[in-house]
């Protein structure tokens, strides 16, 4: 659940508004987090809240702004004169400023680029050109480095100069004179070591590092596999081109683990399109993301007529018989789905690997057993008392149930793991393909039990 | 996907243990992360992996234990004399140590207990006796803290003498002599301000903090809301307890968010059966968990039956309509998987709120109509030309695809907003029970376009 937004405080910040109050205002604003300030301003809406941003000092509205919606920093640009805007990105940090420049028109970008020093706008044109979905287009550029021969004294003293502009100090990556990563050190181990220590001999060689053109869950994982607060960039050389933060690998690790939901609701994923939140996005865009999958599992559904027709002269004989074919197939589909879903988290979590099969696969047929002892049980009672069904067939139902569930958990286990074996995300196994595909086989295993038991011959 | 362990640096290794170069061996170890070092371990298996575990001194052998999985550290620990055990946990963080005593046997516990410090014994009682998936129950004790009068100089030097063992010294929790949480400071801002201010001014007043009874998830989205690297956990006095630092929240995000996927497969969750892995619960728990469900949608799905029985004096006029049911409602129970898995996540975002209700079903609705117009003339043509049914027959096939795929839509937006209005995670609604209750419903859409397009009377 998200958190609840705090509309109490609305109505004091008004207040203070409206009396002119501007430095009570500010005081107000400075005792919370910037994305508590930015709720409040997209609460207030474009007048007040408008108001509101202007009366803080630049830094403070640099922050506040990267916690907004995407729309609402444009806006805010927008009105902006060009100066203004400028002096406001100069101070924002390096990522999500070149995120919100992806988002302004053109002709804004070229109003505002003149009033960017030289470094500013190459920064931003570089964050903008790497390829969606990659480390490169999730790293910021303010990251703090130091050369290897200065001492622990000395490098404090550099840190004191420059970081302000810093997004994280905690960890400092030595660089030699190539910008080629050696080493690191975190800012703990600084405060620690003699003062007359030089980084080389402090630092930490061969750090854990992403590679510029790396998938960013790949990079999200290595920080929170690693419990890293952040994690150094670099291209093909081993130059250090950025850091990625612990705070993006956690909205990296949010977006793609939703991303799972709509995977396994049968709804095609890819990065460039999942970056568009709900509202964003038009019918058409979600309709194409969804006609693929729906053809498909239509198709295979269509294996359901037939099964169907290959056994009409059992219905002819024994017409009841189809009246239990949803409530049948859908079960297989239930029990398939819960074994899926199952096995999709294990993967995630590392808790199953491809040589786990024949375990995971005896462990689920097991299982599905034992539910389907316990459905069968209440199937025979349903048709046998409810429907006043003779025991025979109640017994048809009974081991169809059983048969079915046995059936479905076995599928379903072997599916996400043959997905995976074939390089393929287990997660795009969804519920209705699990459930289609095993409608069609738990037809042929009622109509075998029931040619069986119930003795009908052609 | 899992990042891939490294097997390549495994012989490297086994070579230098061969040729006992132990401090070759330890040097090789030092270069690597803790979590590197805890999978060759584990890779190794008991004898070499033991002996490379044996020959790290205490600190990075505690370090190395709170990344091997839950089992192999209680086996390691097990193996070792109650002093060598006790000045492992002395080195371990205080949260990892209080996790690895609930797995250890009681008498094992009462063997180790003696040979740590009286305060050392409290702690571990403290932190294990908090409720699972509360703040209490993941938080650490081995956190930072000032007086608000010291000066930054003296903080600095404080920090040096104890900051070795705390689990993160980059926030700084300011406490009055009553330990009430006052203020926090970062190592940033510490590093930044002048020698002699006093903490007092410089501290931010006010800090974000945690519940110490706290659903674990919500103190999880704080940390990752307001890009925290740990936040502080406080009774109901507001005394400081623990911290809860952002490695932990990923870990808790992770679990909360897989838990979804089983959800969604319509498995049963809650905090104390998801903490064991797959591997761990036994058939029979894995059984109890999926049983409750599967009895449920097998209740709601036998309304398949009950529909069908109603027009049963249909059927019997057209036979062939039977044939394509299992095709028709299969197709909705996928268009309601698709909606209701894209409708749980706009949610999980925050992008969708129960205000937005009627827009969300206009617009899901809309999606339905659109992908019911592709498939219907997808089942037309199947119908027409496939099977060889006449034109006005296979109207009825399309026009049932197009209104089974509206109302689909309509419904899977409509029961995970409701459930979220009724207080329930909208995770709840899964992919099984959609289909299940579109299943029947669609039936009716069926029957009601055949009888009156094919002009059917009783």
């Amino acid at each position: 659940m998200p958190i609840m937004r705090n509309p109490l405080l609305i109505p004091d910040l008004r207040e203070l508004i409206q009396a002119g109050e501007t430095g009570a205002v500010r005081e107000f604003l400075d005792d919370l987090h910037p994305a508590q300030v930015a709720e409040m301003v997209e609460d207030l809406g474009e007048g007040e809240g408008d108001a509101v941003f202007e009366l803080m000092e630049p830094r403070g509205r640099a922050e506040v702004l990267s916690y907004l919606r995407d729309d609402e920093q444009v806006r805010i640009v927008d009105k902006m004169s060009p100066g203004a805007a400028a002096s406001l990105l100069h101070h924002m940090s390096h990522d999500e400023r070149a995120d919100l420049f992806k988002h302004l028109d053109e002709e804004r970008v070229d109003l505002i680029l003149p009033h960017l020093a030289q470094a500013e706008r190459e920064d931003i044109r570089r964050l903008a050109s790497y390829e969606p979905g990659t480390a490169g287009a999730v790293m910021t550029t303010d990251y703090a480095t130091l050369p290897p021969h200065l001492t622990v004294r000395e490098s404090l003293e550099k840190l004191r100069h420059e970081s302000p502009d810093r997004e994280t100090i905690y960890y400092i990556y030595v660089v030699d004179a190539e910008r080629t990563l050696i080493g690191f050190v975190s800012l703990k181990s600084l405060i620690l070591a003699r003062p007359l220590a030089r980084i080389e001999s402090i630092m930490k060689r061969e750090p854990l590092l992403a590679r510029v053109d790396e998938d960013q869950e790949s990079v999200a994982r290595k920080i929170d596999k690693y419990d890293l607060i952040a994690i150094p960039v670099v291209d093909a050389a081993g130059m250090l081109l950025g850091i990625v933060t612990h705070d993006d690998a956690m909205d990296i690790l949010r977006q793609e683990q939703t991303e799972d939901i709509l995977k396994f609701g049968g709804v095609s994923t890819d990065h460039e399109i999942d970056d568009i939140p709900y509202w964003q996005g038009t019918v058409w865009r979600a309709v194409s993301r969804r006609l693929k999958w729906l053809v498909i599992l239509f198709m295979t559904e269509s294996l359901t007529g037939w099964v169907l027709r290959h056994y009409a002269w059992v219905d002819e004989r024994e017409l009841r018989l189809h009246l239990w074919v949803p409530l049948l197939i859908g079960t297989g589909g239930n029990a398939g789905s819960q074994t899926v879903g199952t096995v999709i988290r294990g993967v995630a979590l590392g808790e199953i690997r491809f040589r786990d099969t024949f375990a995971v696969l005896a462990r689920e047929v097991a299982t599905g057993f034992l539910l389907g002892l316990v459905l069968g049980a209440v199937g025979f009672l349903w048709a046998f008392v409810l429907r006043g069904e003779n025991v025979v067939f109640a017994c048809v139902i009974a081991l169809t149930i059983l048969g079915i569930c046995m059936w479905a958990n076995g599928v379903s286990a072997l599916v996400p793991l043959a997905a995976q074996r074939f390089g393929q995300d287990p997660a795009v196994i969804s519920a209705p393909f699990i459930s289609t595909l095993v409608d069609a086989t738990g037809l042929v295993i009622f109509y075998t039990i029931a040619i069986f038991l119930l003795n009908i011959v052609r």
